[in-house]
């Protein structure tokens, strides 16, 4: 590990909020910690970060974020062990695919040592507000988004980074029901659906406002040309498994390179699961449903860790998911969470600690 | 038209910025007038507007324009005429556009009353900042984002719906040269190119960036699937001349329906000039140009107005077009600015008095 040579200074808040903040009725990312840290890049360059107090941030009416979507940000958790130690999970893939959002969004790289160093000191400080209760977990978000100025449509001259914390409950709560679109899209071929860029959520929203009024609770988006093939769900990336084989989508331009995903992909294969990195067509997955093959269907992301999936819906059809014993969604999770959680031996070199 | 009910109220700015402004030097949308529209969506519903002194915003860090690019937004020109009266054009058209991207984007939808009174009184309070010399204008920017808090990836509770005003220089200087893009795509059928939402923008910065290294302005876009037809060029629709016929993409979801756009579209009619509303396939447009029947290409958007185009690139080799009389592009423009600024008759009715 490297030597630690960047100094973050600390203006410490006050009065702590904590004690304000019922920690057994968490909701997903609605409270937030005592502190955050921010770093302004100006003058062609990312100046030094530094950690203030939670507050508010002042900009121009015509800072490019309100007009040009210019934002991109990053999910992650961090993690206290039975000894109160406290962990982050590959961080460093984070922060690599925080760079090659920027790239593809125009904004400039941010430098490892701020990220990495900004996180580590960050989360030390506010150590005290991550959760215990099982389930829940400290939300670490990253984000980065256009402040300067201007109307014409460019990219900005100066931006923001900042790391929030929120201690949070789970993302979903009950059972998930998905819709397999047909009519709306997520992404381009071409485009900056494998970017974690603002404008890619904000497109989802309504499409997944009319899944919810029909009783879903996420879309599953599908190609943009014919709706042929399943790509991933938005907040989270789509395992289907049909007889023993563990299927999910190559990443691709649209598809966003989720750090759960791959995860699962190195445990499952380490787990003796055959896996397959494949297109998924959604007739498959729906010849499989009808034939009794489909045995399951899960979500992974860092919000949702390993969401299971109760059942779909596609061409006005509800087809429900058997529920199974020993579940390679249950089995996967326990491995990622041991992991994540210090519970267990760490062969992959996943965990980071604080 | 409709008798005023609404009576917003004007905290003046105590000071006016407007003598330190250099008229004659504007550059596009970097300076912005003493005065601003504010109108907040809170509980369930959009309150009052108000004018307030053009001032900084302050945001929680987890406001959902930050995270998730909840934005949209609409360009319109205030003229003036030689008596000194004010004039919009078509102001309407872009409220309903505003609706059409809100509802796309899963923004609340915005109340008539207060964005049409809310524009006119406060181009009206800053008429004194629009630009008497050729070529600038005075911008006006409506702009609606997500304000509400919270790292859920969901439809914020709270917006803010602002207007801004901006003395403004040509969009373009000098002769504009595209690239037909090959490889990037701007939207996904299904998706939300058809919107006025910050996202789209931000997408098309790097493959512009680019294109701009290689010598042209801007990226003409294609369709994401094939590249096989030409879009529209984000911030204008394309218009094509081959041999007399002017030739211009459909709307889909895909294409922004341009007001620019359509009103091209009605005045070469009117001029009697033979329009076809169809796809226009590279491959033609290559074709037109090497065997001499391509006369003419022009973009069409409020910011660029007409903005003919010397050149564009394809596969690595570049075509330029003819210097022509009487082209279309100068004829048109002609037509719609003397609407605009009352020098002509206003056959269509598209001239709003402020």
């Amino acid at each position: 590990m490297a030597i630690t040579t960047l100094n973050i200074p600390i203006e410490r808040a006050e009065v702590s909020k904590i004690e304000q903040v019922d920690f057994d009725n968490l909701s997903f990312g609605s409270v937030f910690t005592d502190h955050m840290l921010v770093c302004d890049y100006k003058d062609g360059q990312w100046e030094p970060p530094k950690i203030i107090p939670y507050q508010a941030i002042s900009l121009e009416p015509s800072a490019k974020i309100f007009h040009y979507g210019q934002s991109i940000f990053e999910g992650m958790k961090a993690y206290k062990d039975s000894e109160g130690q406290v962990w982050l999970f590959r961080p460093l893939d984070n922060f690599k695919r925080l760079n090659i959002s920027a790239n593809r969004m125009a904004i400039p790289e941010l430098p490892e040592e701020y990220f990495m160093e900004g996180l580590k000191t960050l989360v030390k400080l506010d150590a005290q507000w991550i959760p215990q209760k099982e389930g829940s977990s400290l939300y670490v978000r990253p984000f980065v988004f256009a402040s300067g100025k201007g109307f014409h449509a460019s990219p900005a001259d100066e931006y923001k980074f900042l790391i929030c914390l929120a201690p949070s409950g789970s993302y979903f709560s009950g059972k998930v029901k998905v819709l397999i679109e047909e009519k709306y899209s997520r992404a381009a071929n071409g485009g900056v659906g494998y970017a974690k860029a603002g404008g890619n959520y904000a497109g989802q929203f309504y499409p997944t406002q009319l899944a919810i009024r029909k009783g879903y609770n996420q879309v599953i988006w599908t190609d943009d040309h014919a709706h042929e093939f399943i790509e991933e769900a938005g907040a989270m990336n789509i395992f289907v498994r049909i007889g023993d084989t563990l299927i999910t989508a190559p990443t691709s331009d649209r598809i966003l390179d989720g750090i759960t995903r791959k995860s699962v992909l190195d445990i499952a294969r380490d787990e003796g699961i055959p896996v397959e990195v494949r297109k998924i067509s959604v007739s498959e997955v729906v010849e499989a449903a009808k034939n009794g093959s489909l045995k399951e269907m899960f979500g992974a992301g860092t919000a949702a860790v390993i969401s299971p999936i109760a059942g779909f819906g596609f061409k006005e059809v509800d087809y429900e998911l058997p529920e199974i014993e020993d579940s390679y969604a249950s089995r996967l999770k326990k491995r990622i969470t041991d992991i994540q959680f210090n519970r267990s031996e760490d062969k992959f070199g996943w965990r980071y600690k604080v």
